[in-house]
């Protein structure tokens, strides 16, 4: 199948990783569904895409919600009769929140696995049977199937007065490996990326916070990222990585 | 202050690790507070700890719902006036569920974090105040204040079809892993067993499972589990264990 | 067979840990040997044990020489007729360096491996064969044959300037791993301790290094490190603990 | 600086990996210096790399000992006068051993560390000033300075009758680790790859082992791993990965 018959997902999208995402998914595949929760977060993306002469559509979802999920899958079947899924990314943040554990409420605790835990299984759960039915067709496709998967430092470190977040990118890293060891041998590629440092967005840009004492390069370009996890959708099937880390050349780890 | 005015807290209390649990501890302290979400499941616990002689108090709780904890604590403070806990045990498991992921509901895969992730959060949130009181006071007492927690091998590795319990679990030790270091600097210590095998429990003989090839002590030994967590208990705040595995002789790891 | 009959290896004694160990284990087993590369640092234990009426036999050994660990055991056989091995224990240090790696010679490279890999080959390969036969004893015995082994923090972390001492502690703990798989169904409990901080032994105290901010248990009590040795020691085979980790309550990780 | 006056070293040649890597690299930049114990590894690779015009040079080099690196370092010298390193490969396995503990040599135990504790210490103590030159050029070069590691499913875990091999490819984990925080904020990327899966070689292919049970791709083809280790070297230092994982996509793990 010809790379013009092949679409991709990416729902998380805002002016970092997501944008610089949509971007490079969108030079391979000719239209690009972005998901995020309000319509803000995509519009400006989806007119630079759309500029440069490929297709994007905007798609607000709270993926926490099965329904949400569900109602933006069928707005992309609706436009993909005939087409494919060559790959999806799930780069939904959720809100870090930082303070004592005895302050934390229920609902800012669970906030972490509503975005990371809930908020995947349901955007997992509605694209896989998409990825599998790439992964059958009995043409030749550039790439495998891929289901890329963000996560931070707080996936392998439950830091002190972090355990929304920590335990929100635990569950998804454990729910990311699972899904690897399932879907794998099916076909579809699924990996996770620990994003081990703070990403040079528009927002860190106007917050004024000098990430490694203000250092060029110090903090995460997000076009490498994007390069990064399109890398991982290349990759061949007898060499998957399931697993990679990405940081700044001058990050404390 | 003396062990009679100490107190201890097992949440998860059934047939295996949960009853040894409550009779190791309660050999320490003379009054265990055994919470379980039926009353069923500690009834003859109870029954036996008072047989010896000593105290203990069955409080039906659902650990995923703060009220019901908040329920159970008030119980426990109108029984422990001029008293202080000395250890809280999570051992809630929560139901293992194994089926290929599209199968799985949200509410299969959620059930997972409600019960190692929210419920620990409520038991956490309502008994940490309680072991501060304890590491503030100024008469010395046996042991620190601990705070036991536990992980599977689930809390490592998520294997396919198993992303519910995995997801539960490492936002478990996630979350485990926060509190120690947030608590530890306060006098309390955090600690998780990770149990990398089959629990000899009656319902695990009762199911006719040959663990490990039928192998004598294939399984683990719910005292020994016990005895393991009293040990993390008397740990001298200067050398403490944040995290063990606990497997039998012949388990493959 | 009678706790009597049974005897314990240290090898690595000194002021701190290891003379901890040696009491402990003194306490349990009428007789322990002591190995250190100069007989100052195991004269002045040797003594205190025997003070208490218990055995103890200091034998200068260089573990990074087979044949110095031979001639040692040689020693021990000609001691113990009709006596079978119960514990022994791998506490060999080595010296930290601290450089940059280009400032590193070839010789202080492997100082590290030269202690812990070499090192605890040779006393591995010794003493394996006589925890074997413990371990085939048709009488009972307190607990089962244990080989215990030290880490510290550099076991899991390769820390820049630290190549020497990390690279040998990583290896020592694949090869406990190693072991432990393959002696553990063998009925040999093999178990492996990252002690993560500093240990308050008499050099520390000299030394006058504020650990922790000079913090009352900010360094771990080396009574406590072998307190948990011997904890490991006699937990039942159903449910051994092959890693655990030991720090201060105020250390940071 | 024009990659026409970069150079790469590979060591650890022969028909798998290393010839990918070779070939890869050659493709980047004119001159390739290839480094194995004997030149059967790379007479083939040096002729085929000549055939496509490029240049290639094979070096006989005993990577465990210093002045067999020494000499290497000072053939390589006299050919890239004003030309700089922009990538060295330490892709040497060592002999894999598998045999019971207890019938293993010193010799046989040691030589996991000898391939890839002293080796690699050799050849990443000769090779860091070349690319620390590299970092400091004024001119702007295609790609950070690199320095690239294979490790194994054994870099992580220490499996029964594998001491030699794991002990090795552990402390050559740590020992990049330490490298990558020493030189990694002077401009130098050091990673590291762990190869989770047999490698798709001739010898695999004439030993007749149906590695996944025969299936397609389930073999890792050596030149996906050498496409991915390129990849490594072209990411830009704000966004480097220093560990990531390769295997075929029906690999257990």
């Amino acid at each position: 199948m010809a790379a013009s018959n092949l679409y991709a997902i990416i729902a998380g999208v805002g002016g970092g990783t997501g944008r610089s995402l949509a971007l490079k998914f969108s030079a391979a595949y000719p239209t690009v569904f972005l998901l995020a929760r309000s319509s803000e977060s995509y519009d400006a993306i989806v007119k630079e895409i759309k500029a440069s002469g490929r297709n994007a559509v905007g798609i607000s979802t709270d993926v926490s919600s099965a329904s949400s999920v569900s109602s933006a899958l069928k707005v992309i079947a609706a436009e993909t009769a005939n087409k494919n899924l060559a790959a999806a990314v799930y780069n939904v943040g959720g809100k870090f929140v930082r303070k004592p554990f005895l302050e934390l409420t229920e609902e800012e605790y669970s906030a972490g696995f509503e975005a990371s835990g809930r908020g995947f299984f349901n955007f997992a759960h509605g694209i896989l049977p998409l990825l599998l039915e790439t992964a059958a067709l009995s043409q030749a496709i550039p790439n495998p199937p891929s289901l890329l998967v963000t996560g931070a430092t707080a996936s392998l470190k439950g830091s002190a007065q972090c355990a929304s977040f920590a335990s929100g990118k635990f569950a998804l890293r454990a729910t990311t490996q699972s899904l690897a060891r399932e879907f794998g041998p099916k076909g579809v590629h699924v990996a996770h990326a620990i994003i081990d440092g703070a990403i040079d967005t528009p927002k860190l840009k106007e917050s004024g916070w000098k990430v490694n004492g203000g250092e060029e390069d110090g903090a995460i370009a997000p076009d490498a990222i994007a390069d990064a996890y399109y890398w991982l959708h290349t990759q061949p099937r007898s060499a998957w990585s399931q697993e990679i880390d990405i940081r700044p050349f001058i990050e404390k780890w």
